[in-house]
C-alpha cells in the first residue's frame, strides 16, 4: 500500500476551501465525494475520512503560523442543507480495527488542537451549521468555541451513532457534551439515543448550541458573532512564517528527514527513531527552518506514519544525537523571544510531544553514544518514554541535561509536565533534577540515582541488557501493552483530553471489536443495506 | 443455572478465616481448592474466584458493622510460601466475556470498599505477604493501607498478567501502582512486564511495599505494624449490630425482598425495580432492621443478582412507593445520630448507590403513582438514573422532595453529589433545588422546570411516552449503551475510583475481546498448556 501522506497545502485541498479576510478566516467544508482516502466508498453529504481530516489539521496549523492576523476561524459548508454528516460510515465499515482506532485518534487530536489554538494562540473558532450536523460534524462543532445552528424547521444537531450504528460518537462527543458544554446528563442521554437529533429552540435551551438563527438573518448573525469572537482575542501573534514541505525520503527501510530518521526492522517488529539536535546556535528565529520547528514537525510526521503505515512495529528505540548546548540554546532563545511565532513553535513542540505520549507503541529511550543529546526539549523524549536506558561510559560523555524546556511549559495531556508526571507525588525530586540539571550535564550513573534513567549499565552489560529488553517487549501481546501503557503513562489528574483518550476511546475500541457493531450482522456492517442488524443481548 | 448467592456468613466461609482479637482482626486466606464457584477448575495456591471474593466482601462488611472494636484488619494466608496467586486463570479462561467483566467489577468494588473502610470508618488494613503475591493478590495488597513482604530470597510481588496472559492486572492494579503508591512510571513499566516480579530490598526501594521483613522477625513485625495502624484510628464506631440474612424469594419472575422487588420480563428484556419506603418514623436506630440499612442492603443484593444472573435484561425502570415524610425522617435521624453505627449505615447507602451508578444497565426512574416516594435517599435513585419520567397528575400527588441525604454526603465515585453531577457547571441550580425541596414536595411540572425530571407528561401522553422510550432503549446495542452511559454518568472530575472503572476497566474489556488473550491461540486460553500463544502483531 502507498504510504499515507500527512503533508498537504491549501493549494492542494480537495475537501476544504480556506479563505482569509482580515481577522476572520473561513474554512468551508466542500468534500469531494470522488476523492476518498482509499477507493471503495464515496464521500457524500460532506461526510469525512482521513484525507478530509488531514486537510483540516493542515489548515488549522497554517492559520496559526501563516496567518497570524486571523483571530477567528468560521467553519461552514458549501452544501445547502447539510453542514457535515460525520465520519463516512462505509469507510468505517470497510476499515480494519487498527485503522478505525488510529483514525479516531487522529481526528480527536485535530479537534483538541483546534481547542488549543483558541486557548493558547488567540485563534477562536465558530461553527456555522447551516444544515444537518450529524455525528462527527457535531463533534467538530463541540470543539469550537461557539456553535450556531440554522433554525429552518429541519436542521438538527445529532449523535446517531448509538441508535443507528451501535457505536459511540468517538471523537470526543460524549465527553464534551457533558464535561465541556455541561449539557445535563439525562438530556445528553436523550440526545445521544435520538437518531434524528434536536433542532431549533430546544437545541439552544438544552445548551447544545449557542444560538439558533433563521436563514434570512444567517449571514449577518454569523459575521457579527465571528467579529465579536475575534474582538475578544488578546494574544500577540506573528510574524507570519510559511511552512515549507518536509519532503522526507520514504522507503521500506526508513523514513528519512533532515533531523529525524525512523529506521525500520520489519522482521524484529522494531524501529529505531533518531532525532538530531541543531547544527549550531540559533540564528534566525523567524525562519521555518529553525531547528525547534523543523525537527518537531518532522517528528510529528514520522509518528503519524508510524501509527498508520507500520502497524506491526511494536517497539521503538529513541536516540538523540548532537550537541546538548545547542539544544539548550535553542530552547532558551525560544523561551525568551516575545514574538507570537516563537510561542507558536513552543506550542507545536508541546503538541508533537503529546502525540508521542499518545502513540500506542512502546518507546525505550536510549543514550549510548558520546554524542547522545537528551537535553532540554529532546530530554522530554526520554521522560515521555516507557523506559530510559543509559550507558555508563568511562569519561562520562553520555549524560542528560535540563533546560527551560523541562520547567513546565511542555505539559502532557494531564496538565502535568513530564518531569512532574515522572515524580508524581514527589515534587521535591523533580525540583532537585531541575536544579542539578541547570548546573551542567548529568552523567548516566547520577541520572539513574536521580531517577531520570530507568537503567544505567556499563558497557559489559549494556548492549545485552538493552537487546534482551527490546526482544522481550516485542514478544508481548500488543493489545495488553497498549492498555498497560495507557494506564501507566497518564498518571495523575484527568482532563477533558485524557478523558477523551482514556475513558471514551477505550470504550470505543471495545465497542468496535463487538459483533453488535462490526460482526456479520452488526449495525455498522449492515449500514445502508436492507438487512436489519441482529444484536447479541448480553449486557456487559 | 442456579442463582448466584451473594449472602454468606463467617460460619459458612470456605475460603477465609476471620478471627477477631481486640482491636486487630485477621483475615486468613485459606482457599479450598475443591470449592470453586462453578465446577471445572481447582482453586490451587490461594487463587481466587467469585466465591472467594464474595466471602471477602462479606467479611469487610461484617467487620464494619459487627466488630466496631476492630481498628486494623491484617490479611494473611495459611500457606507456607504463597500469600495469593491472584484470580484463577482457568476460571477466567472458562468464563464468558460478560462474566469476566462483572467479576472484575465486583472485585474492584470490594477493594475500593476496603479503602473506604479505612478512609471513612477507621478500619485500617495491612497486607502481610509471607510468600508469593501475584496478580490479584498484589492488587489486594495495593488496596490495603500498608503491605509487608517477606524477605526470604524468593517471595516476590508481581503482575504477570501482561507477559503471561496478554491481559491487564484489571482489579485496579495499574492505576493504584502509579496513582496511589506513586511508583515511578518507568519502574512500573518494568514491574508490569517482569513475570517473576520484584522481591526484597528492590521491592521496598521502588515503593511496591512498605517494608520487607525476614521470616524470623515476621510475626513480631506484623503485630507491631498492625498495632501502630490501629493506634492511628480516631473514628468513633459502634455499637455492634449483627447483619441478619435477607432471605429474598428468588424466582424466574422476580426477586422479592421486604422493601425491594425486581420484577423480570425476559421477553421484553426489561425489569421493574421497586423500592418501598419505611413503614413509619424511625424508632430503633441500633437495629439491623432499620429501614435505611435493610432496604439498601436488599437493593445491593438485587443489583448484584441483576448483574450476574440477568445478563440479557438491558433496561430497568425504577419506582419507589411509600410516604416521603417517613424517608426524610429516617434520613434526618441518621444524619443527626452521633453513633458510629448511624454513620456506617449512611456509608453503606453511599456504597450501594455507587454500585447502582456503576451497573451497566439503563435505568429510567419513574414517578407515576400517588404513593411514589422519590424523597431524600430514594431521590438519589432518580438523580442517578439515566432519565427520570414524572406523571403530571391533577392533584399534584406525584412529587419529589429533598432531604439532608441530597446535600452532599452521598457522593458518586467522582466525588460530586448526584445533584452536583446533574447540574455540573451550574451549582446555583443545584442550590435552588435544595432550597425549594426543603420547603415541601415539588410536583412533576415544577420538577421538570427545575431540571429534576427529564420528562413530565400528563396522563394522556405519559404511558405511551414511557412505553415507547423503554422499548426503544431495549432495542439498542447493549455494548454501545454501556460505553455511552459510562461516558455520560461520570461527568466531572476523575478520581482513583473512576480511573479504575473508566480507563482501566474499559481497556481491560477491550483486551478481553481480543484474540491475543481469549482467541483460540490466545495467551489466556492456552495458559497451563504446552502450546505457545500466537499473537496477531498489529498495534492498535
Amino acid at each position: 500500500m502507498d504510504p499515507t501522506q500527512f503533508e498537504t497545502h491549501p493549494s492542494k485541498y480537495k475537501h476544504w476551501k480556506l479563505a482569509v479576510n482580515g481577522e476572520i478566516a473561513t474554512l468551508t467544508m466542500a468534500v469531494d465525494a470522488d476523492h476518498p482516502h482509499r477507493p471503495g466508498y464515496e464521500l457524500k453529504l460532506n461526510s469525512y475520512d482521513l484525507s478530509v481530516d488531514i486537510e483540516l489539521a493542515d489548515a488549522i496549523q497554517r492559520l496559526r503560523f501563516e496567518h497570524p492576523e486571523v483571530r477567528c476561524v468560521v467553519f461552514g459548508a458549501d452544501l445547502d442543507k447539510v453542514f457535515c454528516s460525520g465520519a463516512n460510515i462505509y469507510m468505517l465499515g470497510l476499515s480494519t480495527h487498527s485503522f478505525k482506532v488510529n483514525f479516531c485518534k487522529f481526528t480527536n487530536e485535530t479537534r483538541i488542537y483546534l481547542e488549543d489554538a483558541s486557548g493558547s494562540s488567540g485563534l477562536a473558532s465558530l461553527c456555522a451549521c447551516k444544515g444537518t450536523t450529524a455525528g462527527g460534524g457535531y463533534e467538530l462543532a463541540l470543539a469550537c468555541d461557539e456553535t450556531v445552528l440554522v433554525d429552518d424547521g429541519n436542521s438538527a444537531v445529532s449523535f446517531p451513532e448509538t441508535p443507528l450504528l451501535a457505536v459511540l460518537p468517538g471523537t470526543g462527543g460524549l465527553t464534551r457534551l457533558v464535561d465541556k458544554r455541561k449539557v445535563r446528563r439525562d438530556r445528553a442521554d436523550v440526545f445521544c439515543t435520538t437518531a434524528e437529533g434536536i433542532k431549533g429552540k430546544r437545541a439552544k435551551d438544552w445548551g447544545l448550541v449557542e444560538d439558533v438563527v433563521s436563514r434570512s438573518k444567517w449571514d449577518d448573525a454569523i459575521a457579527a458573532r465571528a467579529k465579536a469572537l475575534a474582538a475578544k482575542q488578546t494574544v500577540t501573534r506573528g510574524p507570519a512564517v510559511q511552512l515549507p514541505e518536509l519532503s522526507p525520503k520514504i522507503t521500506e527501510k526508513a523514513f528519512t528527514y533532515r533531523y529525524v530518521e525512523l529506521a525500520i526492522d520489519r522482521a524484529a517488529r522494531t524501529a529505531a527513531l533518531t532525532v538530531k539536535g541543531p547544527d549550531g546556535a540559533p540564528s534566525d528565529l523567524t525562519s521555518a527552518d529553525t531547528w525547534s520547528l523543523r525537527a518537531f514537525r518532522e517528528l510529528d510526521d514520522a509518528l503519524l506514519r508510524l501509527r498508520f503505515d507500520l502497524p506491526e512495529i511494536g517497539i521503538v528505540t529513541v536516540r538523540t544525537t548532537g550537541d546538548r548546548a545547542h539544544v539548550i540554546a535553542h530552547d532558551e532563545a525560544l523561551a525568551k523571544a516575545t514574538t507570537g511565532f516563537a510561542r507558536e513553535v513552543r506550542l507545536l513542540q508541546r503538541r508533537v510531544l503529546k502525540r508521542y505520549d499518545n502513540t500506542a507503541r512502546s518507546f525505550y529511550a536510549v543514550a549510548d553514544t558520546a554524542d547522545s543529546c537528551f537535553a532540554g526539549s529532546l530530554l522530554e523524549l526520554a521522560l515521555g518514554a516507557d523506559r530510559f536506558y543509559m550507558l555508563i561510559d568511562g569519561d562520562e560523555k553520555v549524560a542528560v541535561q535540563t533546560s527551560v524546556a523541562n520547567q513546565g511549559f511542555f505539559t502532557t495531556s494531564t496538565g502535568l509536565s513530564r518531569l512532574d508526571a515522572r515524580f508524581y507525588g514527589a515534587p521535591a525530586d523533580a525540583a532537585k533534577i531541575l536544579a542539578r540539571g541547570a548546573e551542567g550535564p548529568v552523567p548516566s550513573e547520577e541520572a539513574e540515582q536521580l531517577g531520570i534513567a530507568t537503567v544505567a549499565a556499563d558497557d559489559i552489560d549494556f548492549e545485552d541488557e538493552l537487546r534482551i529488553a527490546v526482544e522481550e517487549r516485542a514478544s508481548l501481546s500488543p493489545d495488553a501493552l497498549t492498555g498497560m501503557e495507557a494506564s501507566l503513562r497518564f498518571v495523575g489528574p484527568e482532563t477533558l483530553e485524557t478523558k477523551i483518550f482514556g475513558r471514551l476511546s477505550a470504550w470505543q475500541n471495545w465497542i468496535f471489536t463487538r459483533a453488535n457493531s462490526t460482526g456479520e450482522h452488526g449495525a455498522l456492517t449492515l449500514y445502508g443495506q436492507p438487512e436489519r442488524p441482529q444484536f447479541q443481548w448480553k449486557r456487559t
